[in-house]
């Protein structure tokens, strides 16, 4: 079939095979293309897609990812796109009546980045957007993956449901960390003698205008203040201008 | 894909307001609604959207969400369409120029989920497709979310990007198990008794057609066919068929 080349071996780039079985629309499968180079996945297989493959509907809702496009492989038979994978798991909407292996999106991005370096051939099967999938094609899967969704309304959208899986799998190796700070190229975190600069001049001005002049309560108004503006994690350039701020604002009084 | 029960209670809602700041596409609208639903998310809030409203394209689009669609409310500016909440998120693809906590999806998850229930007014600001959102907009958030994306290929579809906080909210506080097994209602487990009453025929067989003559290897063989079994994690029906299996291979040799 014009595509297969059953010689290649996994993705480059190591993550799963996405197998779309029998999708209805060429755009479809084109938002599943970008979904997966959102995550760093290329394996693209298709089996039997009903509109015609090359398709332009498809590389143009690829919104960019057509190296995915481009190198998509068609198959005849499910059991032919998954001949050379070692693991295969199947998403599903709803239980099946079957004895099978069921893990959270999450659970199978642990085991799909789990697995040994020498056994990386592993895929996915997603089926058509109005059914989803055969019964036979999910007996084919090791393990069937079902996404937690709220149970009143759990209809996903084909590309919807790709883009939860690769998702997952690039979180599962992301070392991103959890939270963090921006701030512009020129400046840097303010140092503590700043903030303490900073926190020494508004008390002294507070302590002139008569703020702070209830003595029993100066300890605990201060150490409120100085939480207030710490919570900010102010810059050193910040710290600038809130010193210029307290000048400005004590000059109109002194004038 | 298929799947949705409208017999099952809905997720529990509560969850952060939406706030699409200038979206260009009725139809993109539609597809947030979806996605807003899927994880139980209903509080849809419009800043100034390109095309009329009540928008056609956005009701179709929505494949069923109709009520995040006829409940959605418009805004003329970001600062009305927040000004009712306590802690906004801004979605961003790219680090602006500022000084900004970030923090990922998940992490975003975690904190919208941990809030006091005294204080569940939160909201995520979403910008207009072509371009995010602006800086005035990213400026009146407290946080700044950043899926941890393929940094050569970062462009999420906008309904994606509700699709991926929607996700990780429902994730938070959702108790499925990782990991579970689904099976026939008229079946059960196979007790260890049966295990053993099915391994102990197919021993039975094996040694009277030599497979086990070997007196040496026989514990170790035995131990390695009762593990291989035993790692299918069998149905009592299961253990029925199975010992059905070995008599009728039995028969045909004894024939």
């Amino acid at each position: 079939m014009a595509g297969t080349d059953s010689t290649r071996t996994a993705a480059p780039t190591g993550g799963p095979a996405v197998v779309l079985v029998q999708p209805q629309l060429g755009e479809n499968i084109g938002m599943v293309a970008r979904a997966m180079l959102n995550f760093g996945l290329t394996d693209l297989r298709l089996v039997r897609p009903r509109e015609p493959w090359p398709n332009a509907k498809a590389l143009a809702a690829s919104a960019g990812a057509d190296t995915v496009i481009e190198s998509a492989r068609l198959f005849d038979t499910t059991p032919e796109a998954v001949a050379d994978l070692s693991r295969v798991y199947a998403t599903t909407a709803r239980t099946r009546d079957m004895t099978k292996r069921v893990v959270t999106t999450r659970q199978a991005a642990i085991e799909l980045n789990a697995a040994p370096a020498s056994d990386v051939s592993q895929g996915i099967l997603f089926g058509k957007e109005s059914k989803g999938l055969h019964n036979d094609d999910v007996a084919l899967a090791d393990t069937v993956i079902m996404a937690p969704l709220n149970p009143a309304f759990s209809s996903l959208n084909l590309a919807m449901a790709v883009l939860l899986v690769g998702y997952e799998w690039y979180q599962a190796r992301d070392l991103t960390s959890p939270s963090s700070m921006t701030m512009p190229k020129e400046t840097r975190p303010a140092h503590k003698a700043e903030m303490v600069g900073l926190f020494e001049q508004l008390e002294s001005e507070l302590d002139a205008c008569g703020f702070l002049r209830v003595a029993e309560k100066r300890p605990v108004m201060v150490r409120n203040l100085r939480n207030l503006f710490g919570r900010a994690q102010m810059t050193e350039q910040e710290v600038r201008t809130l010193r210029g701020v307290i000048t400005c604002l004590v000059s109109r009084r002194r004038s």
